[in-house]
């Protein structure tokens, strides 16, 4: 038998833990240096999903890049400005006078969840085309409404929003790639048809929205002029907005940019007006929408890119396409995770994630824009570490940085744009997105708010598409 | 001879480096870890000042930090209220109404620099006590217009103001500790009284404060109620405001809260005020100078402290007061550092440090809240860690923490109050405060802005007075 030989163990050991964080987490407790690699299988292993990554990363990846390029540069390149408010009847395209336009992907009425079908009967007794909301229900029912996400014309709305014709639009154009992008005006909170409620005092709010805010907020645009809105989102982002969860910012610059004219207005609701605008800190959240739409909407002709330019739900589905893809891929709609609920709520009456809002997580505003937001951290956990994960998140799955929204946190680095379906599916990262938490089916309204997190299957399914595009 | 002892040189040196920084800058040039203490011969070695600090950190101390702690409370937990806006001669305990109240410690007229005299000049014509300012400054070099210091009548005011007792001024109250204290309305940008310039637009300027921004604002205010100044400038410092250079966020707030009863105002010259409030974004300053004024009144009154409540310059000379001590030390005013100048400007042609302004850093706001403002970095050198610096530095001179003014970028800790004047001598650091810069002598207003270090010399003389009063 021969002596094994002695090995002299070091005194200090330096370890890069790969994947599952079992040994990063002990060496931590101890106090050790180590580094963790947050390393996953990729597609979670999925081996068609690994095949068609292997041919996206590689032989066809120059194709992907020079696409991609392209649509990083219009996302960054265009410069939406708010050019008026109109009726959404006059100026959408396609939008028909029997016609509703609903958040997320296209539904069926009896697919609809409760807060979305909420939603709708309220557009359509604010229409006047019915009495009340039973009747409402029945007329769509029978099919004399026509129901269309809104997606599909050029226009985002958030939430469980929906718009009938007579609704007042912000109009937003992107002169550069000329594209033009709508958004209804954001109602303010309590009892409000974007958060799934149709009661009298909802239907009464989206009157005052139409025949009072759209107006005298009309007048005051024409009078000003047009609005650079990412020139305000700019500054909204070192003053702590992601200009999506938290506006207020943003909302306060425009509103100050306003003031003149609002105070000029010889319309009669003008007080009234005021009143409500200085009491809804969401105002531009809208407006933003709307800018960041007309964005995606020219990026969405590149052919050929792997960047992600639908991202939405209707409490249903989830939704997403791909520029140059013309089609939608579908999951059901997540659950709203480390939600905080108003007392007496919880996951079991919630409705499942909803509206179109996400649309602003693809041009670098809501979860890319986390970092530098003080509200967001308090709401992802306290610490601005917390925020500061949400954007370096992002990061990974992204393609390009915002020349524009900068993080004063970051040391001003660019927030990251353009959410690029090969690295969601390699990771397994997908988008997380802040948002409201509303009722599933009492028509209560908004009962917290959290983060969702994107399902991953519909961009797997939007992957292998690409994948068959590109063969 | 005997050979010397081979000494083993170790592989890694640990290196504390105190004191001035010569082995510390050359190791970490090599990439060599090193820890700098800056340490500094303390009251720069003056004996006077060592021997007085060495009764007041020790024999002494417990009286005075007995006296501190009661000084840090009253600047915490006094809660000014804007109450109103009134006629200064009406309102200013002591206002006579041949009275010029002016920035700064007291000052004889011909002692006065350039832009001040100007500024006396454009007040004594905008009372009409003068046709034009070559008669105004007859008038008052004929001893027929009293010159007072603000600061002795409750008042601070910005930069180079002055103001007769026809000028509107803000009224803040503290209930709680039952003081009150005024401040002028800023007068905005361009050819401007408080910037040292004195033409008939500047004239004109003053008017129309008084004429029309005064009476439009006391309606909104007395319509909307008192305004808690504090709790809107809480939230302006996570929104990147530090509430003295950068006061965007908090003015954009205030404006918000306005709004509705701006837009019902019918007062004929609504529309320019709001045209007026729109494009001043340091709107806000005064009124949170105000509101630190009524706090340090109210902790003045506390025996034997060490902290200082007064800070103000002339443009000539630079004062301070400590919490029961009467008496002003004075030191020539400094010429602002660093400073970013208009094009064709430069130290040269520039006015010595001026206005009350400095109020806001005895209270937890302006350098003590930088470290959260990408306004203030950019300013400071254009990386966050600069202007976390500007507070660091505040931190280390200041013997308590806001529970109010909270900065994200260093995990919510509260931002400095409360300058003790034995940590100013000992350490040799004196609060930085980030001011404008104006032209020393030909009128033409701002030409810059910059940082100005408090000078040490008037603390050394609080400090010896403090030793001598507690002796």
């Amino acid at each position: 038998m021969s002596v094994p030989p002695v090995v002299e163990l070091p005194n200090v050991v330096d370890v890069v833990n790969i994947g599952l964080p079992l040994f990063e987490t002990a060496l931590r407790a101890q106090e050790q240096a180590v580094i963790g690699v947050d390393w996953r299988i990729p597609a979670g292993g999925d081996s068609e999903a690994v095949a068609a990554l292997a041919r996206l990363l590689g032989p066809r990846a120059d194709r992907i890049e020079r696409a991609n390029a392209e649509v990083i540069r219009r996302l960054n390149e265009g410069v939406p400005m708010l050019v008026g408010i109109d009726r959404a009847g006059d100026v959408i395209p396609g939008f028909g006078e029997r016609d509703v336009l609903h958040c997320g992907p296209a539904i069926a009425w009896q697919d609809m969840p409760d807060p979305l079908q909420r939603s709708v009967r309220a557009a359509v007794v604010a229409e006047g085309w019915a009495e009340d909301v039973a009747a409402a229900g029945a007329l769509v029912e029978s099919g004399k409404v026509r129901l269309q996400p809104a997606n599909e014309h050029s226009t985002v709305v958030p939430m469980a929003t929906s718009i009938g014709p007579s609704a007042p639009v912000y109009v937003v154009q992107n002169e550069v790639g000329g594209t033009t992008a709508y958004s209804s005006i954001n109602q303010g909170s309590g009892a409000v048809q974007w958060f799934g409620v149709d009661n009298d005092q909802a239907i009464e709010r989206l009157r005052f929205v139409r025949d009072a805010v759209g107006p005298v907020l009309a007048e005051a645009l024409a009078s000003r002029g047009p609005v650079d809105v990412f020139a305000l989102a700019a500054q909204g982002v070192p003053m702590g907005d992601d200009v999506h969860m938290r506006v207020q910012a943003t909302t306060n610059l425009f509103l100050r940019d306003l003031l003149p004219y609002l105070v000029r207005s010889t319309h009669p609701a003008a007080p009234e007006v005021a009143t409500f605008l200085s009491g809804n800190h969401l105002m531009f959240l809208n407006v933003a929408m709307a800018a960041a739409k007309s964005l995606v909407e020219w990026a969405r002709d590149v052919p050929e890119s792997s960047i992600v330019t639908t991202m939405s739900r209707n409490g249903s589905t989830y939704g997403v396409r791909l520029a140059g893809g013309g089609d939608w891929f579908l999951a059901p709609s997540p659950p709203i995770q480390d939600a905080l609920y108003y007392p007496g709520y919880g996951p079991e009456t919630s409705a499942p994630d909803i509206g179109d809002s996400a649309v602003l997580e693809l041009v670098g505003l809501g979860g890319p824009a986390a970092a530098n937001s003080p509200a967001v951290a308090g709401f992802l956990g306290g610490r601005m570490s917390d925020a500061i994960a949400a954007t370096r998140s992002m990061q990974r799955i992204c393609a390009g940085e915002s020349p524009r929204f900068r993080l004063p946190i970051l040391d001003n680095i660019g927030t990251p744009v353009g959410v690029d379906v090969r690295k969601v599916v390699e990771l397994g990262i997908t988008p997380a997105v802040n948002t409201g938490v509303i009722h599933a089916s009492d028509g209560s309204g908004q009962v917290g708010a959290g983060v969702a997190w994107a399902p991953i299957a519909c961009f797997i399914d939007a992957l292998l598409d690409l994948d068959r595009r590109l063969a």
